[in-house]
């Protein structure tokens, strides 16, 4: 069963008030839309910085939420000096501490950094049409030169998906895929 | 069958030659061994420099050789601009240029800038003693929570070798692995 790869760069989800400390008053404002319906990349742009590095011009995707993330790579968590657990987006709780700088102020969150895990955005009907029902969890194949197969991938269901695997720039990076690839779901775990 | 696994960050194998430009009459100075027999890190430095950035601080390996080589990963490739093919060591024909700055002098490389490719250090007595006689490439498999199977590992026989796997830093962060840690050979390929 072929997928269509998206390859997350590192990125921020924010609140309103933390958008406000970062921000002010200020509307968020679309700058481009991506595949996963209601979501969007938006204008600002992020400082992240830690007492050992900061690493700047990090994209804030929206909307709003009601909880803070910072998702970055093993690659950029190394110059940071951190060590933030995998996860699934939402769940940051006990995860790694980090600031964010923006225009209008800084932010210091005791929790909010991960390692997003690799999954995949699904609706109940795709997991039935896909013959995936009552899985969590997929492996997936990956052809080429660096090719092959990734374990727990995430099965993320949600009322509107479009269907696509995310992964993270290192996972991107190692296994040779791009934006727009397409690889292969080949068995349950 | 298990093996070891050992990381490669980005570095630099040169000439004597091209030592000469980049250091001036210096002799070459062992910092540490590496485990491979008779290889070591020296205790030089250079930034690789491209039209669209550079990054600072990358080791050269010793002894010198008779050609120069800088591996790098995909990582660092987006970073300078550069698609570099994924080869096994001192295969650079056609290979990304690069410019090399060394305290000394600047020397540009037609080509020599490669992703090296996922590779197993053996000795033919090794191949024999884990039953690999006749095969080029193995798969590997990786445990944890971002693991998974790497295709396409070369078995890349010397007289001397120590037995252990090479994976650029991409590979170590998309497995979450780090040097020292233990991994499987699953299957020829």
């Amino acid at each position: 069963m072929k997928i269509q790869v998206g390859v997350s760069n590192r990125h921020i989800h924010l609140t309103k008030e933390a958008y406000q400390i970062l921000c002010g008053d200020k509307e968020l404002e679309e700058l481009r839309p991506i595949n996963q319906p209601g979501m969007f990349v938006t204008t600002d742009i992020f400082t992240i910085k830690t007492d050992k590095a900061e690493i700047p011009k990090v994209r804030l995707l929206g909307p709003l939420r009601d909880y803070n993330q910072i998702e970055i790579s093993r690659t950029d968590a190394y110059k940071l000096g951190l060590n933030p657990p995998v996860r699934t987006s939402g769940d940051v709780e006990g995860s790694s501490p980090i600031t964010i700088i923006g225009p209008n102020g800084e932010l210091h969150l005791d929790e909010g950094c991960i390692i997003a895990d690799r999954h995949i955005h699904v609706t109940e009907d795709m997991k039935k049409f896909y013959h995936l029902e009552g899985k969590n969890k997929v492996n997936v194949l990956v052809k080429g030169e660096k090719g092959g197969i990734m374990f727990n991938v995430d099965l993320k269901v949600s009322e509107e998906a479009y269907f696509e695997m995310h992964i993270d720039t290192d996972d991107a990076n190692a296994f040779m895929l791009k934006q727009g690839d397409i690889v292969e779901i080949i068995e349950d775990k």
